[in-house]
This record gives structure tokens, sequence and C-alpha cells, in this order.
């Protein structure tokens, strides 16, 4: 390619560092990987990403913005009249994101399980996005009347989405291969709607 | 010591066992350390542990049955008049010993972490026993008028076992040294106790 550091959008060089992490692994690829595939020098590509865990970390940020945070937003932008069942749909479907990925995309999910083990501070953002949408659907259903307001939404919010991490959260994905984890799912979330809803 | 293997108890193997893993690690301890130690030959102990991860696996179940499963099993077993309250306590107990000892005794959690994601039998036999304790105090809350009865004992244990994860499986123990850990529980049970409730 052989192009001036200045021209380098952020856009190529996400996809020339996921390009080169999914040929290499994680472990073996190198920011000198991706500044020959970028046709840069070292050095320019080396203010983009000071290190390795920087390339891995915004790589990952990348894809679980696309692959989780974008669908999720959606469905939390929904104008419905029964946020309860929206909630439902929106773990659910957070569920069935990570399950997926983590069968059809094993490569890139491993890397997001390590980096989520590693970096604190790239979780947390990722965290508190989800935190947002679980915790302004629960003030709608609140407003609605389907969701008793005892307890402030946002603290709700992180019963919610901790309670249900069985199923979402990377470090479980080797027992999702087993085959009653759906029913367990739905199983709980019943449990954890009736703990939710007005009486 | 100088015994023949007809002499060895299984508490002789298994002390000799733990005190081996906790010397050399569980990477680098073999059965043949074990042997040494007892002062038996190789061929005995192999009798016992046909190889180093049935090694590690007779020592993580002794050390889940004596720190876990024993305090637990003596909650489950104290004759009250609220079981939803002792529910409450039995999950709490759970989730104050595991992250007592991933605190404490590093060394063993680490290979009861590991020894949890190779073996599905072990691991499964554990569960079922805390599934057991969970479904007897859910059935005993039911015929106090405490929960509800809508959902078998059985199926609702599941869900509280899960539902709390978070807060016991050891796929976490990166998490639990944040300071809000124990607040976050405290939520998420109060949430759930709602969910189990008779209204």
């Amino acid at each position: 390619m052989n192009k001036t550091g200045s021209f380098l959008s952020k856009t190529e060089i996400l996809n020339a560092a996921e390009q080169t992490l999914r040929k290499y692994g994680p472990d073996k690829a190198s920011v000198t990987d991706v500044a020959k595939l970028l046709g840069v020098s070292h050095g320019t590509l080396y203010r983009h990403f000071p290190s390795k865990a920087a390339l891995r970390e915004a790589v990952t940020e990348r894809w679980l913005e696309e692959m989780i945070v974008a669908p999720l937003t959606e469905i939390a932008a929904i104008p419905t009249t029964n946020a309860l069942r929206q909630l439902r749909d929106y773990i659910a479907k957070l569920v069935e994101l990570k399950q997926h990925h983590a069968a059809q995309d094993s490569e890139m999910f491993k890397m997001y399980a390590a980096v989520t083990e590693e970096s604190a501070a790239l979780v947390e953002v990722h965290i508190l996005k989800l935190l947002d949408h679980i915790a302004l659907l629960i003030a709608r259903g609140i407003e609605q009347g389907f969701i008793s307001g005892e307890i402030p939404a946002a603290v709700q919010a992180r019963s919610v989405l901790y309670g249900t991490a069985r199923y979402h959260h990377p470090a479980h994905a080797y027992e999702w291969r087993s085959p009653g984890v759906r029913e367990e799912f739905t199983r709980l979330w019943a449990l954890l709607e009736r703990g939710l809803s007005v009486h």
C-alpha cells in the first residue's frame, strides 16, 4: 500500500489490525505485522498503538461495539407499550449474540474474553452502555406500571445484568454448549421478572 | 515412610497429594513426587491415580467437600421457621466461602478453578449437592408459606444457584476484589427474594 501515516483512517488501521489478529492469532500478531500490511513504518503505527495490548483492545472495542452494542441499542430504542417484555427481549438478545459469536467467531470471542480479564477500563465502558439501556427500559417499565418502582432503575439494572451473567459473560462460554442452557435461562428470567413486576 | 500400597489409607494419599500440589504447583507436581513423599513405588500409586489429572481431581474433590459442602450442609440442616431467610443465609455463606478461599488460599482455589473447566463430572456432582440443599430449603419455604409454589422447588433451585453465579463461580474470581461486590450481591438477592416470595 505504502501510505504516509497522515492518510490512514482509523477504520483502515482497525481493519488491518483485525486481519492481522485473525491471521496470526492474538498471541503472535505484532504491531510490526500490522504496519507491514498497511505499508507504513513501525513508528507511524506506534502513534496509534503503543503496544500489542493496545492493538488487541482497539480491535476488541470495535468488535463489541459493532457486534453487541449496535443491535442492542436498536432494541432499546424501539418505542413499546410494555418495557418489561422489551427488557426480556433485550437480555435474550444479549445472551443470543454472545452465545452466537462464541460458537461462530470463536477466535475473536476468545480475544474478547482475554481482554475482558485484562482491561478493566474497556470492559467498564462496555458494561456502562448496557446498564444505561437496561436502566432506561426499567424506568420506562416503572412509568408504564409493569415494574415496581421501590428500587431505583439504575440499581435494578445492575442486578438484572449481573444476575444473568452465566448466560452472557465470556467466562462462562465453556458452559454454553450444555443442552439445557436455553431452558435454564428462560426459567431464571421468569424468576427475575417476578422480582421486578408490580404485584 | 516406606509402606506397602495395601497399608495406605485414602486420607494419607490425599494428604501427600495435596502437600505435593501445594509445594510444586498444579502444573509441575507429578504422581512420582507423591509416590516419593509416601515412600511407595510409582506403580502402587498409579493404582490410585492413573494420571496427573486424577491427582488434581481427587485433591480438589476433597477440598470442595471439606471447605465448601460441609459448612453448607450444616446450614441446610438447621431447623428454622423461615426457610426463605435460611436460603439467603445459605447463598450468602456460599458466596463468603468461595470469596474467602479465593483470597486466602489462592493456590488451591486456582487449581479448583482449572479443574472446574476440565472435569465436568466432578463439578456436576458438586453442583448437584448444592442444588439438593437449595431445593430442600425452597420446598420447606413453600410449606411454610414464604415461597411461591407455582414452580417446582428443583427448578427454582437452579435459577437461584445460576442467578448468583457471578458471586460464587470461580470464573468470576478476578471480579471479586471490586469494592462494590458485596452491596451488588445484597441488591441482587433482594430481587431474587422478591421473585421467590408469596405475594
